[in-house]
């Protein structure tokens, strides 16, 4: 891996090149995106060169990182993938894997599992773009890997990159896409919703003037802060993961009409007692 | 004020009479909890004398601040509220009020505007007890204040307290009690609420030994931060504010039915839109 190419140097794709360059990557780092997006991209040091078609950008690379919102990734897979030498790895820091293996699949065929990588890293802000990354974003995160059928993830390529993931500080967990999809759906959709949800119905109830952060403290700061989230991004999460996030989100409904209807009930305290069992590390 | 009573000498009151001392409160500090917690109050510094009798405690004070859940204030209130001197303030930290201030109006009737400041700080953390009290607990945090009609806040002991309220680095906001408990039913209890139902329903959906935090990130880590919260704390808000918390659950519920409904619609990103108008400051 002398030379990677990052498609969408917004806040994953920034990171993830200024996080290569603070851990001692010595290659060239070929960024693709807007043009004013790549000029701020180059000023914060995270490129070493930029360009605005993904054809052009990724000439001269051994390795492709497709890190745009996740219907952009299922289109450059299928812009790209024939068009790359069999030496290159084609990888993506996706929030849904399913579909985006399915198109991988689908397009690179047979050799899919040697030259396809389907990655995610559980690492983000509410803040979008590259004036937000920073080289340290993925520190302690996790980083799934959802590798295709026989895939070997240690050898060539996969192997290298994956070595840069565990130095930029992302520890590595490997699952079957179905199962990405479902836990995330839990874990990150579902919480998404919910503050999209709770942050939305306290603007209808006081009007967006109000002071409420304020007075509602820490809590409140932290139950509402990724409801900031650009919808430009969890538009393709939620019709890549529909069936799963309905399910959740349809689990969560009945559970708060359940507390709801026993406020002033027993069942109240063993709501809160299951939630107390949530393991905290 | 030379000597205060605090009873309940857990997270807040713990956290109050510490701060107290460290911003220069040179007069007494008398605690009142069971034996133990008193032990540890002592231990901490944070108190001069423990009691673990209300009725001994109060005796010689100017000041008598009830720090218990809130069904335990209200009886709290009748308990020692007609044998106090007409001289002391009785105040609390409750989290609801308009029950609190019913109860106050009914035990001491006419002067209760002179001798009842009914108060809620803001401010607390997931972890009970005064092993998690800091002094600095309440700095920057807003400190409500729900007068009875026509009583002034600003003179004698009610003012002299709220000096040192300000102290400790709160902001005092007054407002009635009706109000207070529809907004901290929205900014409070409803997101307690929501918190402790999707680490339920984690709980259910995965196990109780399943690496989810781990996996979720920051995210996930505050959204379920609070459902650590004590149920003994929460059974007694869910009692005295059913009828606001029932309405924020139910228009909660009805907006993520609406997400669920429209994952793969435009509507989806007004609700995006939405909830980004949430004023962050």
């Amino acid at each position: 891996m002398r030379q990677i190419t990052i498609i969408g140097t917004g806040l994953i794709g920034g990171s993830l090149a200024l996080g290569l360059k603070r851990c001692g990557f010595h290659g060239r780092i070929v960024g693709c995106d807007r043009a004013s997006v790549l000029e701020r991209a180059r000023n914060k040091g995270a490129i070493d060169q930029g360009e605005t078609n993904p054809v052009s950008a990724v000439r001269g690379s051994q390795v492709v990182l497709l890190a745009t919102p996740v219907g952009s990734i299922i289109n450059l897979i299928e812009l790209l993938g024939r068009g790359l030498s069999r030496h290159v790895l084609l990888t993506d820091v996706g929030s849904t894997k399913l579909e985006i293996v399915k198109r991988a699949r689908a397009t690179l065929g047979r050799t899919a599992g040697k030259r396809f990588l389907a990655g995610h890293p559980m690492a983000g802000k509410e803040q979008a773009g590259v004036d937000f990354a920073e080289g340290n974003l993925f520190e302690g995160a996790t980083w799934f890997i959802t590798p295709l059928a026989g895939q070997n993830i240690d050898e060539g390529l996969a192997g290298e990159f994956l070595s840069w993931v565990e130095r930029l500080g992302a520890k590595i967990a490997a699952l079957a896409p179905e199962k990405h999809d479902l836990l995330c759906a839990w874990v990150s959709h579902l919480p998404q919703m919910v503050s999209t949800a709770l942050a939305a119905s306290l603007v209808d109830q006081f009007g967006k003037d109000a002071p409420l952060l304020p007075a509602g403290g820490r809590a409140l700061r932290e139950m509402t802060r990724i409801s900031a989230s650009p919808y430009s991004m969890w538009r393709d999460i939620a019709l890549t993961n529909k069936t799963n996030i309905r399910k959740a989100l349809l689990q969560l409904e009945q559970r708060l009409a359940y507390i709801r209807e026993n406020l002033d009930r027993r069942e109240l305290e063993r709501e809160f007692e299951r939630a107390h069992e949530l393991k905290k590390n």
